[in-house]
């Protein structure tokens, strides 16, 4: 038994400062700099892309996690940092190396993030001539100017606080993200951090990010790309009671674990609410799969297609390329009879056969929404699963035929 | 030995006759019905969609041809009659029942074909109404009407013909296709006829029709959207040499099937060029794979990813969107030290490394060639594949978000 509370304002985690600066990375003047300074003690978990190809500080994160406590995360906007071969790997320790001097810990206790631009050499100079005065702001409160400083195509920063009271104590959770392009997290989205107070074993916190990622940044999309840096953190301070570390037959891991969903599945709408040029968030809601993967598969041949997307954005029912979507995903034993398709809870297609009576304009109407969902029931099957996509509009085109100039 | 020439203009085909109709379908006085007529002896072979939720008169068409020879081929654009249910098939085989009374042939002799909106009941009555006026009309130099008239937001007609010699015997293979959206084949495109006046074997014709169309339909893309509807056809009227069917043995073979082929490829590619929206024709290049599968993954995950396509609409060579498209693409084996990327012949990455003195700008320049290629090795394997794609460009949006209206 728990209370659950989101709040209206990013509330601080005790053992979490946050600072920011202008390092100068793409643009002069733009906040393109983070620091996430963890007190010691806590515990640190983190799931990056499977994308193979993936970038250089992910690579070093990756291999700093394994065997260290984490005291400092850095991470840069406007440049990833990937695709750049052996020197980047070399841009990313140097930067790790040159924290590590200033705080007195090892490199191995510094962990990189990069998000921008593929494939141009990350100036870790930059970067390391902006530590010493970066790490001298370090403060609690930093939490939404942090969010600002990760963002790249995002229109608006991404943070969220959720406050969770399990048989008297109380925990906070804090999360920050950023989107918003090349979207598509397999095991983890691009860049997103979330602290808590409560201490957690780092055994049952690794398992935690796993499946906290699965049910939300990994059940969005927004143009199918998944990124080469995805990265997502979980830091558990342990500042509200340090002498038990949760695990998961405590009393407490069902309120702290739901609490960390929470802020996870609000970065992860937060993150499709701001897709590149999106002007509509859209639940995918596949129900009577034999597995939530054959449901995941349809969902996502729907939430990927351009022609849906592109009607979405017309607000325009043309719900033909739902259907052809779905009889392409390659699911195992689809079969027309048993397709049923509908806008929120308006029925358009029962038992393989249209609706008789269906209305085209209410349809419409439901689409013209800022947020819907459609349903589709592919089977008999007792599997359920949704994914969150946008529209494709015209401003999509813009900021992606434009981004690098 | 054979000597195969690409003619400047349509040519007749003997044994196929074609009209052309204004029936009404979904808008007035817009020519949206083609007939095509087929002499008897001919032989017939087709490969349809393999999407699910295939459209009504797909099923017909591939249940009749089963058993039938077919004498008449029916195409109508403006209404896909698909996602109808039962009553769409009662409307295809309406047609086929009024064209084989006025033919004197069985409906089985008569194949359906349908192009354009999903979902909304295909008007039998009107194609019927328009049959004998279009049937008195057939006629042998139709052809390039007959590309005009199966036309939905395709801007140009698609009809190529050739002309191949084999030891003295001259035969002509002509075809048309359209396209030009929800294009991403399987087995066949949305809706491609192909004639010629050899004469072949039905078993080899039904070899050749898939081996040609995985050679060639099956290896474009514009939107990643497999049709309800593709369909292709291939005719051998054997107007030439009538007493000898052509099997793989046959001396006239390679000659015949390397014109036919030839056609389709230029049908395929016409159709990638005319995209929705589309502003240039691009070849991805796979090589080093360890199977064909392999290099098809890796291509598709390029000429698909709304990113790379919006790079290349802008001639932006943000060659980062490719490489992460190829990373997270699920080829079994990736390796970065492995992967080489160029533009034409003009060297990005080579061995996971940035080439040194690479220089953006001529990337950029050979971006704006309205026909390019993007070149990418995955491996030290032997297998090869190309996929042909387009850009995604501010007019793909608007075609799609007005489609309907």
């Amino acid at each position: 038994v728990f209370e659950l509370n989101r709040l209206p304002h990013p509330a601080t985690v005790r053992g979490v400062r946050l600072a920011v600066a202008s390092a100068g990375i793409r643009k002069a003047g733009r906040t393109d700099l983070c620091l996430i300074d963890i007190a010691p003690d806590s515990t640190v978990a983190g799931v990056f892309t499977q994308n193979v190809f993936c970038a250089a500080p992910v690579i070093v994160a990756r291999d700093h996690l394994q065997d260290s406590q984490p005291r400092l995360l850095v991470i840069n906007s406007g440049n990833a940092n990937a695709g750049t071969g052996q020197i980047g790997l070399q841009d990313a320790r140097d930067v790790c190396a040159a924290a590590g001097r200033i705080l007195g810990c090892s490199e191995r206790a510094v962990l990189p993030f990069s998000t921008g631009v593929i494939g141009q050499r990350l100036s870790a100079a930059k970067i390391v001539a902006a530590l010493p005065q970066a790490i001298s702001d370090l403060a609690h409160e930093r939490w939404e100017e942090a969010a600002r400083a990760i963002m790249t195509t995002d229109t608006t920063p991404k943070c969220f606080s959720v406050e969770v009271v399990c048989s008297g104590r109380r925990y906070t959770v804090t999360g920050i993200a950023k989107g918003a392009g090349m979207i598509k997290p397999n095991m983890a989205t691009m860049l997103a951090f979330i602290a808590t107070d409560a201490a957690i074993a780092r055994p049952a916190l690794e398992g935690l990010v796993k499946a906290v990622s699965d049910r939300s940044f990994n059940r969005i999309t927004i143009d199918g790309d998944t990124s080469t840096n995805d990265s997502c953190m979980v830091i558990a301070t342990g500042q509200t009671a340090p002498t038990e570390r949760l695990t998961e037959t405590h009393a407490d891991w069902a309120g702290v674990s739901a609490a960390i969903l929470d802020v996870a599945a609000q970065l992860a709408r937060a993150i499709v609410r701001d897709g590149e040029g999106a002007t509509k968030l859209v639940t995918i809601d596949v129900r009577g799969g034999t597995t939530v993967d054959d449901c995941l598969k349809a969902a996502y041949a729907v939430a990927e297609s351009p022609l849906v997307k592109t009607a979405l954005f017309a607000s325009d029912p043309n719900w033909g390329r739902i259907l052809a979507a779905v009889g392409r995903s390659g699911v195992p034993g689809l079969q027309m009879s048993a397709l049923a398709i509908s806008f929120d809870d308006y029925p358009i297609i029962q038992a393989g056969e249209p609706v008789a009576g269906y209305d085209e304009a209410i349809s419409a109407k439901i689409m013209a929404r800022d947020e819907f969902s459609i349903g589709i029931q592919i089977g008999a099957g007792a599997a359920q699963a949704s994914v969150l996509t946008c529209d494709f509009s015209l401003e999509y085109v813009r900021i992606n035929a434009e981004y690098r100039s």
